[in-house]
């Protein structure tokens, strides 16, 4: 083991919104989950002007990732019931906003950028979203077709939406 | 635009780590970039043992995503000379971890989970990396095969390792 102790960091990082995501989603219900199943709605991720020189050379990517905080989810919960299934499963086998920390990852399609605003597609989270980073999509390092996805696996996201399970306040009083 | 304002944000986000990543690279000089490259290394991803409910199901998926911090990352450079390439790129067009927020993300083989710990391989990360989040792998969410990948195209992680140009201290006094 690490000489590190494992209770030695318990004080929040230095993690702090470097824009926002604007989308069609005012709320969690009708949103759908996952880029996949949202393929034609369109977003705005608007970068804070002081970070536009980073973007240089990423228009030559397909897709990127964004990196943001779900920050209006409901607060942990340790074993969920997921969107597209009806058992509970462990808030780590699931993508479900109800984990100890509310970040949410996913791929979406850029279709260009103008100044500090990139215009994507395939977005899923909800309008307002704080972004906390973006990362190119590179298939070497994130595509695994074939990898076993446990309880998804035959499921498919495309057809479902989100409800307001998640979402601060709901979860916890249902 | 949403109604929020993009300034309205600024403030740190509560995310604190919820485990430490375990693995044998001790620095940044000589560790792989990405787990592709570093397919034969092993590691363990020790969690609180207040979140293990939440690894319920996990073991059914072949690969996680884990989500951490990059904590040991030299400060924010907007343009980065990455490990693959020469010319200067855009820091949210890498992966570079002297990125705004120090947020780092690995696909990991799940080789198994022993209580609160998870036997992991092909990992890229620093020893004693504080993790922030796990989630399951999802083809059908994470997949993008030939998605274009900007200057990363025909370039191969496999032969490349890290040296310390984004360790803290480094590389800003280079």
């Amino acid at each position: 083991m690490h000489k590190r102790d494992l209770n030695a960091h318990v004080n929040n990082l230095p993690i702090a919104p470097i824009g926002l995501i604007h989308t069609p989603f005012k709320q969690a219900a009708g949103t759908p989950i996952q880029g996949m199943a949202g393929q034609n709605a369109d977003g705005v991720v608007e970068l804070h002007t002081e970070y536009v020189a980073g973007l240089r050379d990423l228009t030559e990517f397909e897709r990127v990732w964004l990196i943001y905080s779900l920050d209006r989810a409901s607060g942990l919960q340790m074993v969920v019931h997921p969107y597209m299934d009806t058992p509970a499963r462990g808030v780590f086998a699931t993508r479900s906003p109800a984990r100890p920390n509310h970040i949410g990852i996913s791929v979406v399609r850029l279709l260009g950028i103008e100044k500090n605003q990139l215009l994507v597609a395939d977005v899923d989270m909800l309008d307002g979203t704080p972004l906390l980073d973006i990362k190119p999509y590179v298939p070497a390092f994130d595509s695994f077709v074939g990898s076993r996805a446990g309880w998804y696996a035959n499921k498919s996201a495309a057809e479902v939406v989100a409800d307001d399970r998640f979402e601060a306040g709901k979860a916890e009083t249902e």
